[in-house]
């Protein structure tokens, strides 16, 4: 068995990687660590663990973490980067959920997410933990950078495309809509039922944290420098509470069996589920489930090319992801705990 | 493992057991019939069952029923009782998930139902299959009546004072709120988004057909006849996809303490948690999950008694009922395949 | 033209008295306060009242709102019982959309609302302003105290029964629901989008502060002592954003037509809509109006009265009240700037 | 007063139109019919309309249409090209909700629409009713064919960029998003609650009736053909029930002032509201009002204009429309019966 950490156990991240973990045949939950709540029982802030979460919050600094196999971080930004260097030399592996080891370029990352890095030697070691594209590194990993929410649904709507070298890198646009836990679990009005139920609205358009992430993983699928990746990312928010649409467009360069593109490069990957022609997949179809479901379009036969790719931010972007990297760097089967059908309706 | 069948696996509850069934360990499903959808695949209708459930639907003339240990009736009322006696004949286990079988007194049952009983001497052979109440009969059952949702959780509620005799029986109220998914797939103007969405209100207050269920039931608990159980039953649709949220009132007759009657009676109880005083259990805490969470109050020391007790209509109110029943006449574990964590939020 | 200043318009009750304000055709909008935001436009944080509301919110100290004809204050509680007093002095009329002047009882009301009162001597002048109990003492009223959107459902349901007196008063049940606007437009977890979405549940059922206000209303309709009005009051929040949906429940004592006694008692107010029998009144079939809607049931002809009363919390429940108020005591037409039918779907 | 009918008044632009016309100033409602509930009460249909319309349903045959001296038709397609012309030559003027008259091109229309145009001839008389394009034809007009929702919130967004020439218009994207209502109030499963609750998806991406009228539109705008606008428009279904968020993607040819162009080309429309920079309109901050807000981004100061436009598409998109239409067609002023504030929260 593998015991496991979590740091920041009350967010929302928080609460799906304890759903999921808690019936990880292969893992054992350590510690679950909160400032705020030390000592009140997990299930008492989440009556739906009842029964399948006996732990109680411990302070950070008490926590067992050094002890653990695999430590989660499900923490704010800024967090992970001071923490994860002890735990590694202590031989623990880390999974980080926030952003710190995200994005290889430090002056970028710093200036998006207005801190000073506290630890650019480790972003360097961290694995980016998308696996249908570095799957092997990650079994290799002791630091893995969890993918976003936006970007693990972006980036895997497009790599066919950018990889195989079809479209016009120059030119992207992603237009993504989230449900609201993609918000997070914090008192702010903006997410308050009565303000984003019954309502929709595009938000950041000036510029959102997550475009160089996608920028930056384009660029890799293509072998290109970030720089000669033009795209446009347009966020939404949804009155639902999970999920995420990306409604990718892209103009075609080089003509190609789309479909077949797309259903050769997933045909090995457990989570990806590439629709048949002229599907529109919706979000509740990957409800509470580590899955991907992407469909392709190409409306009268024009040279712009629409793919349509959902996951749910919690799992597949968030939580679920996590696991599957853990999975892959201890050796399990990858699918372990994740084979949940989605919830429907 | 056990071969299981499904009649009618288009609607809510159909979908709900194959999502439940596609990862029971101990059942291999053989067939799921639908008349107008027969030749398509299950998962086109429902593409969060791709990768999951394989089976194409199947004509109910043609399908293999015959063959299965166990059949699940996810029809409309009316159709279980026309062919339930076949399947019986033939060796198979049946599950009606309509209300065919839960009323014992044939009269009263034709009357809300507005329809002549096709098979009155399977009724009395029925066993009402609510595990909390009727365990040892329905392992031995061949014909199980599944519960209605309302009246699962607003049995489980007043079971412990029922059964304790510490409430006036002649007049409860039972203030039940349903999501609207337990209106069904059907295409009705009642139960569009745009009717039903940021919008609540009361149905069927003259009189609803779980009312004779719900009493019967109180009756056999308090072992008296049905006409001595006086109950005001009040439905009301919620605009949220599942759940049910009963809320009971009891008059006080007898002392007792009632928090621990109730933990006392559902002690060894897989699925009722009963909540620590002055709990307010919410409907997503049983989301997708098989449980029922029950919380009582007694406002300002009065002597009326308020019981909380909520479901997901679907899973405990439903699907999941159904399985936990077969996992009994099955003699299997009763929790095999129903350990799903609750999906929050 | 009436001037007419807010204390406190940053709120749901504060938008929406700005919302009908700002069409009513006897009153000019002259100030509305704001702590934290003053010197901004109302208009930049509540974009709907672009091109109908031009001011900004400025300094409480500095407001003209000596120079208003009437105040009112969309305050939390305990701040109109600190102002009104010298509003009141300058010849300003106040009506307090809070608590404050509610409860006739001093004592109670510092129990419930855990404040020591500042001014007793107004809550004895104080008028509680529910039209169609108290519509002349209003007209007259220097002081208006608008009644709690739970109260006003819960009190207009009960009022033709216990006015007649012919139900048992010591056995009342209101239960009822409530959208989320009601928790008011503060950064709390329990009513963000992700938590209030999709889910039910019951809460305060051990007290609510709504309690004693229903239960002094029904007393005085009773003429009685409010310790001979026994009242269960079981709220509940609604994955809704406007409306409470009140279901009563009480014995009856003496035979009437009931229908007829709802319908004679409303026959002349203009925001009291009393529904044929049988009916089940919708809570959007009230969204964004003036009015309560009632059904009268009896169920299987027992001598159990339910009563279904619905109102926008917002409007008859609070803004729409206090601009009848308002009409009232200027002695404008009740229903002036009061008429918008509801919005449905 | 001008008498006005409506034919089919029991959809979501019917009852919206009731809702608008019934509290305007210049309006009597003469009659709405309906095939199916003739004879019945209209409030009975739509309870929030007691109190405020007393009609009730009359068969199309017999209504007296041709007495009055506007009627709407707020049918399916297909029907008010039947009946437009006779009442034309009555004298009555017509305003089509429906498609019926919206496109030019007959063939276009009947290849998209599926059936044969019953009268070309009145197509060619048409006024397509924008106001903030065709305003003085709509003055003049006998027969004015109401846009289409998406096509409102899409082709006032694009206005002031194709007329002005400086974007290309061989590759516009119109990512677009609707509320349910938009499918209007008809029994099918897609749209149940249960459907399309807590989801969202996209839908018609191969192919929808409303991408010719918006290339139509465009092409008007830039004085060029249909056939060199090169336009991809992807809808998708949100889970809200009023709102249309069109988000556009352009690409800049020519450089401009780009928020002063929007400023200047709306200043004297008093329903577009172009937001400040950096603003995101929300669909609610239009909620039941006749307003379209829009406003513009340049992402990253980029060669790519997103503009984002609202409207709640059964007023701006639909039955508030039409009204502003009539408004014109009758010398009122252009605002009579439309400046309700947004219902906001």
């Amino acid at each position: 068995m593998i015991k496991a950490g979590i740091v920041g156990g009350t967010g929302y991240t928080g609460v799906e990687l304890l759903r999921l973990l808690a019936r990880h045949p292969d893992v054992e939950l350590a510690a679950i660590t909160s400032r705020g709540d030390a000592g009140s029982a997990v299930a008492d802030m989440f009556p739906s663990l009842r029964g399948a979460v006996g732990l109680n919050f411990s302070d950070p600094k008490e926590a067992p973490l050094g002890d653990c196999d695999v430590v989660f971080f499900a923490t704010p930004n800024g967090i992970a980067m001071q923490q994860a260097g002890e735990l590694l030399k202590a031989g623990v592996r880390v999974i980080d959920l926030a952003a710190d080891f995200r994005i290889k370029d430090i002056a970028l990352w710093e200036k998006w997410y207005g801190m000073t890095h506290a630890s650019p030697e480790l972003v360097a070691e961290a694995v980016y933990g998308l696996p249908e594209v570095n799957r092997e590194a990650i079994r290799k990993a002791r630091l893995v950078a969890n993918p976003g929410c936006y970007p693990t649904a972006t980036q895997l709507g497009f790599l066919p495309l950018v990889e195989a070298g079809c479209v016009d890198l120059g030119r992207l646009i992603a237009d993504a809509k989230s449900g609201v836990s993609g918000a997070g679990r914090k008192a702010e009005i903006g997410i308050l039922f009565s303000e984003a139920s019954d309502n929709f609205k595009a938000y950041g358009v000036p510029g959102h944290r997550h475009l160089p992430e996608i920028r930056q993983g384009l660029a890799q699928f293509a072998g290109k420098a970030a720089s000669e990746i033009g795209l446009t990312f347009v966020p939404h928010l949804t009155p639902m509470i999970r999920g995420i649409h990306s409604t990718l467009y892209a103009r075609i360069t080089h003509e190609e069996d789309f479909q077949a593109l797309f259903e050769r490069r997933f045909a090995n990957e457990p989570f990806v589920d590439v629709l048949p022609p002229k599907s529109h997949p919706d979000t509740r179809s990957v409800r509470a489930a580590n899955t991907c479901r992407i469909a392709l379009h190409r409306p009268q036969g024009g040279d712009t090319l629409v793919v349509l790719s959902v996951i749910d931010n919690l799992v597949k972007g968030a939580a679920g992801q996590a696991v599957q990297n853990m999975n892959l760097m201890f050796g399990l089967d990858e699918c372990s705990g994740l084979l949940q059908v989605p919830v429907l309706p």
